[in-house]
């Protein structure tokens, strides 16, 4: 049984109660002998800041590059609105993503049949809804200076972000889009907005180039990023593979995670490039959903999203698909069942607690 | 009866049939001596690119600053799909927004109960939905310098774009927004990403100290865009009024416009600043949907956004509210009486074309 090294941030909010769940099959996969996790445990986020003053600790971020993956829950709470912008608790998540250079972001928004009426979308819209958003996660907006605020006097201040994008990063996120869709339904549809800004235009230029000399198999098709916002609402079916930009990709994936219905169900992955030599990759895995922090410590949270992404960890950094679909089957098998966290049961319907939907996944496995 | 110059560009698409639509319904108004219109017509978009090689000519632009308003259909095509940046058709749109200083772009989300049905989402989401979108219109990253693609040799390019807000361009939206929900329902939403945006720091603080000085009256809450996109799907009625950046706004509005299911039926409003002496202000106004290109020609558009863009111009230039509240009666008469084209119609329902929508309206009025 090979031994992987888990680095675990249960962050803020409902943070802690579902990665408790997480580490609870990850601690069952190691006694049942299936997978081998050594698993250290950090702050990040609100957490973070208030023992260490900073959103994640040097200590900790030498931590998560030791790991062979690294599992985040959620940052972030009114508690820290006050603040300072360096130290914020997103500046922890967002320092993650960079310094493991994390660029390309797996966003599967699927809907369960189970689920399927928790929906806002009529059923048939929605039912069996299965695509796949891929982000670039450390270009663009997020990260391009100069980025600030400058004080003009006379009470006018000017804010200023920069959106940045080199041909190579557009390149490497279009090669995962393009590899993921040959194991799918072979369509990928780029979005962008090249009828209004110069990064849109490349983006386009770039994508278009990268089909025809390396994926001519795979269907492509290009949204303007108001127009995919849009047809996600009417027809999301359509879509296997999107692939788009650090920003519209994070309103796009919103937009098609809460579609589904089922928020807080879905997990994500975050990935590095592969070392040439040995294969392996930086990775962090993390609930769509955020922090949650009206219902944190109540025993309320919905684990699943979690579990799930220890799933994708399972999936994508060390290769175990076979033990990955189990996770899968066992998350179905309960929903099946009836089992409901509050979030996804119907008004008046029974529910059972955060740990509850662990134990029960765990049964199922 | 007053008489008012409108300035009336069909561009692309099928913006020159549901044009034709809107002016039929303008000459009934003046020839039933409701209010005098004086109309001329120019070019923009690819129209105007094939004829001058530029989106907007001079001459135009000069026509439109003289005009009491401007009526625009859409603009764009795939025709036009390899023309310089600088001259492809959303150029002429993005001058007139620009060089009028339009800053104000007012969407209404409207669900017109006779279409409920027609939405992807559920009735009860949906049945009732009223909601307007201020999306600011001459900044942000449609505008800010430097926009560029820089050659960086070894087949590398960048492309910078880059997001710039002003106190004084965020105040003068929100005073718009603040104004707006007064009459209405009373709340704002504001919206942007002030957890990874300078900008969004800067929007959050200046709507906040605005609030509080000038507006404590009116209810306000501040949301992220990707939550707020995600709040749009899930329970679009909680809101009234919200209040964003240009992108957001582009991104936001469309989403909002699709949940309706009446994307054909949805118009908008482009203000300026009153002119401080005669209270005069330049406007623009035009349907929230696009060109169109592949059902252009064949009478099979809806005309009821553009037309219903001429009653915003009589609400919100002439302020013809009683005028302006016909229109609206008349729409929603002919919908009652089950008259539909292609695109609002069940699939084998009964369909009427173009010209037949703006002739039962004329008859309605
Ligand atoms: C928490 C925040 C910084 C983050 C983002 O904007 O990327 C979140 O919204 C996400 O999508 O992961
Ligand atoms: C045509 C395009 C430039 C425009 C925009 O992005 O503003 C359109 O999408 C809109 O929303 O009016």
């Amino acid at each position: 049984m090979t031994t992987y090294k888990l680095f675990v941030l249960p962050g803020d909010g409902i943070g802690p109660e579902i990665m408790a769940e997480a580490e609870k099959i990850a601690a069952w996969l190691t006694s049942a002998g299936i997978v081998g996790f050594e698993i250290e445990q950090g702050l990040v986020g609100g957490a973070a800041y208030d023992v260490h003053g900073t959103a994640i600790s040097d200590a900790d971020m030498a931590r998560a590059e030791a790991a062979d993956a690294v599992l985040l829950a959620a940052v972030g709470g009114p508690k820290w609105d006050g603040v300072p912008y360096e130290v914020r608790p997103e500046a922890g998540l967002l320092r993650l993503r960079k310094d493991l250079a994390l660029f390309a972001n797996l966003r599967p928004a699927i809907c369960y049949p189970a689920l399927a009426d928790a929906s806002s979308l009529k059923r048939e819209i929605i039912e069996g809804l299965d695509l796949m958003i891929v982000r670039e996660l450390t270009g663009g907006v997020y990260f391009g200076e100069p980025k600030q605020i400058i004080d003009l006097g006379n009470g006018q201040k000017r804010a200023i972000d920069t959106q940045v994008y080199d041909t190579y990063e557009i390149e490497r996120i279009g090669r995962v889009a393009f590899e993921l869709a040959r194991k799918r339904r072979n369509k990928v549809a780029s979005s962008e907005k090249r009828n209004v800004m110069k990064s849109g235009v490349l983006w386009n230029e770039v994508i278009t180039a990268l089909h025809a000399r390396d994926y001519p198999d795979v269907q492509l098709e290009h949204h303007l990023a108001d127009s995919l916002g849009m047809q996600l609402v009417r027809r999301p079916k359509q879509f296997d593979v999107i692939v788009t930009d650090n920003l519209f990709g994070d309103m796009l994936s919103d937009v098609a995670a809460m579609l589904t219905g089922s928020l807080g169900m879905l997990p994500s992955a975050s990935l590095g490039e592969r070392n040439a030599k040995t294969g392996a990759r930086k990775a962090l895995y993390e609930p769509v959903h955020g922090s949650a922090p009206d219902i944190a410590g109540k025993g309320l949270a919905n684990p699943i999203a979690m579990i799930g992404s220890l799933g994708m960890a399972l999936r994508y950094s060390f290769d175990l698909n076979d033990v990955a679909d189990r996770i899968d089957r066992a998350i179905s098998g309960v929903l099946d069942k009836g089992l409901r966290t509050a979030d996804i049961a119907g008004a008046g319907k029974e529910t059972i607690s955060t740990a509850q939907m662990g134990d029960a996944i765990l049964a199922e496995l």
